[in-house]
């Protein structure tokens, strides 16, 4: 955690916070802050800074706190990502998140195991608490936006294209026959997709909204250090 | 588990094998290769093929193997990286044999936890099992060189230079001036700090053997995903 988030119920007044339960434990038993200590705080979508510890008992913490650092850009990246297995989605959502991807969008595939949609991972708060990880490894305060497109066809035909326009928009696909781009000036969307891969009608479709396919290297890579080398390529 | 790697000791002729364990059992439950099944095959440090499951029973598998596919080029990075914490370690090995690196060189910062280095993971059998899940990821059949330098110092002064030498050679420090060049043509050295950074008096060294300090983005990212975002950047 290199930054605390701080939620509006956190403010006990304008500038005092008290945090609990896994924040707390987490400052006092990994950052070893005490009385007198600073750390460094972000208030959820808004401002970074400080928080100097005021108190601390078994299971909270006090904070006086003072913002005024204007949190990293939004990284130009939009990332749709066919759904996978839970604990891989997990870090996905992680890793996007501490890279400063602002909108991340999780697709039905042919070749998605129908099971991993029934994964408590997809209620709104588990997808937020995976967020929160990430910002806090980034350092960043602002929350990306997730969506769910539980139907492939209607999402590629209605979204897709309004998604290309006036980007670069990339789909990851192994037998692609041009390598990703690197370093774009703008913005850019890219898709990854399931363990199996896009099946050639998804391909298709992508295409004929307007996306390009890439292949990342001459190797296989597990798709959560596929999302970090491909935003590592395209930034 | 994209390939099946074989080892001498695998062949019971000279195009038959009999694979026990965890490869059988992966084969077996997770792949489901059953008689008359092909699965991707590679022997280690040699060619790549298909085997032909002509028998499987509780804990073994047998297969007719024909390998006469090169494997991938190797990915002209070396990577130099300061011990992690053990399970962050074994992503980065993972990650970086996934990728097709060939040489990683682990070693002694000052910001390194002692006890790291008393963890079983540093073995010989238990870094080469981690790069074999590399590989079996990344369908490659090359086993990386791993190498661990447990004293900065004489590692800094007498091997870093060589190193750096006819390579571009980069340091990546969340303080450089510079942001990580992309697509190098031309072999690569990155060099990767512990958790808490590279010192100063860390950096003033590699500098002076020829590296440039380089940033990876505005934000802070896990090591293995940061491994993968660089090679993502320079290859």
């Amino acid at each position: 955690m290199n930054l605390v988030i701080l939620f509006p119920e956190d403010f006990i007044d304008k500038d005092t916070v008290v945090l609990k339960g896994r924040r707390a434990k987490h400052a006092q038993s990994v950052l070893h802050a005490r009385e007198g200590d600073t750390i460094r705080v972000g208030i959820l979508n808004g401002l970074m800074g400080h928080g100097r510890v005021t108190g601390s008992d078994a299971d909270s913490i006090t904070m006086t706190v003072q913002c005024d650092i204007i949190p990293p850009n939004p990284l130009p990246v939009t990332l749709i990502c066919a759904m996978q297995r839970p604990k891989t989605m997990r870090k996905i959502l992680q890793v996007a998140a501490s890279m400063g991807v602002k909108h991340i969008i999780i697709i039905e595939c042919w070749k998605v195991e129908k099971s991993y949609w029934n994964s408590p991972l997809l209620t709104a708060e588990n997808i937020r608490e995976e967020l929160l990880l990430g910002l806090e490894q980034g350092k960043d305060t602002v929350m990306p936006k997730v969506e769910l497109k539980r139907r492939f066809k209607p999402f590629a035909e209605d979204e897709l294209p309004d998604l290309a326009e006036n980007t670069f928009a990339l789909i990851a696909h192994p037998d692609a026959a041009a390598p990703c781009p690197h370093c774009l000036e703008g913005e850019a969307v890219i898709a990854i997709g399931p363990e199996g891969g896009f099946t050639d009608y998804e391909v298709s479709q992508f295409v004929n909204a307007g996306f390009s396919p890439v292949y990342l290297g001459e190797r296989v890579v597990r798709s959560e250090f596929a999302v970090a080398a491909l935003i590592g390529k395209v930034t």
